[in-house]
């Protein structure tokens, strides 16, 4: 069996949202399937010290236009889809991400993350706000008013925190985040390096 | 004529220091050589209002970790040795590099820009006291006092300056930085990417 790669994502990080767009051809690829977990990326900016790049880059000349460069790139070798900016960020995801987790226990996991993904950068809404996300979330088929509500179940609350704590002990401060076995990886860059690493352990296994 | 990419060096940056020492390979892979550009960047930081990583990664949890964890992973992807922590970091490189310049300008670019990594990265010195620097330059078989005292003169000065406003121009922030054309890369990872990008223009030509 190959190597099980994990995805940390929260659906706020426009980054985390082209490393989902580009995950598809590299399952395919290399034939694994990621593993995503959900993590709430304010809890890990939190516990680390650190904030967002919108933030560390403001005021810094060249820096933020070079991020700008970084991310066509990307594009254009992962061959996705850029993400249209959601005017509400930053938008406040402790619910969305709660409700991944609710989808996970519910077993809608894969379309809630595809739809949540969507609604924040193809289609961008102010996803924090109940009304909102809840008419979201129907729309994309998922039956939103039960996934917002399970979000605020003791159980659901406190997989988020686990995750999220267990992240920054494994050592993550920001998003998107990859492992491969304890192997770290970070940001959307690295994901060639994550398809590398796996293509290696499945060399060995075979050697 | 293969497309000459440019490395915008300090030296007093490590992570110039191991670009540095993982170029000879690259150059002979690919049958190109570097044009090495002597930059002040310390005067890079102060026209983008940009930080050293030593300040900005300070106090957030795990961020350093993981930069000395790409740093290990640079060091074997690049077969090269690691440095020697200066402890005297940071070193004021102002007049180093204006050296550098002025080793330019008397046709010794070259074993300079080798004695400057040497004693900063490999046997590192305070090479900003002028007697420690001198000294190590004659150790290495340069004319550490006629090079020292060039530096002052104004061509050299004005020459630096320009290098690193020109950087600046052309969208460099930090170190190191790479040029193939007007495609700018950053950091010692991005190594990578520079070859990549020689051998692409390289097919191109071609075909």
């Amino acid at each position: 069996m190959s190597p099980r790669p994990r995805f940390l994502f929260d659906v706020g990080s426009p980054n985390a949202f082209l490393a989902h767009e580009a995950i598809p051809a590299i399952e395919k690829r290399i034939g694994v399937r990621f593993d995503y977990v959900p993590v709430l990326l304010g809890g890990i900016f939190k516990a680390t010290n650190n904030k967002s790049p919108a933030e560390t880059l403001a005021g810094i000349k060249n820096k933020r236009e070079f991020q700008a460069i970084e991310t066509e790139r990307f594009i254009k070798r992962f061959q996705v889809a850029p993400y249209v900016w959601n005017p509400f960020f930053p938008v406040n995801t402790l619910n969305l991400m709660r409700a991944a987790v609710a989808a996970q226990f519910e077993g809608v996991f894969e379309p809630y993350v595809e739809a949540a993904f969507h609604h924040m950068w193809r289609e961008p809404k102010k996803m924090d706000d109940p009304g909102v996300a809840t008419e979201a979330l129907v729309a994309s088929g998922l039956d939103g008013v039960r996934l917002l509500a399970r979000a605020q179940e003791g159980d659901v609350k406190a997989t988020l925190i686990t995750n999220t704590q267990d992240a920054v002990e494994r050592g993550a401060f920001g998003s998107p985040t990859f492992f491969v076995g304890s192997e770290m990886f970070f940001g959307k860059e690295q994901l060639r390096d994550v398809e590398e690493m796996i293509l290696g352990k499945q060399q060995q296994r075979r050697e």
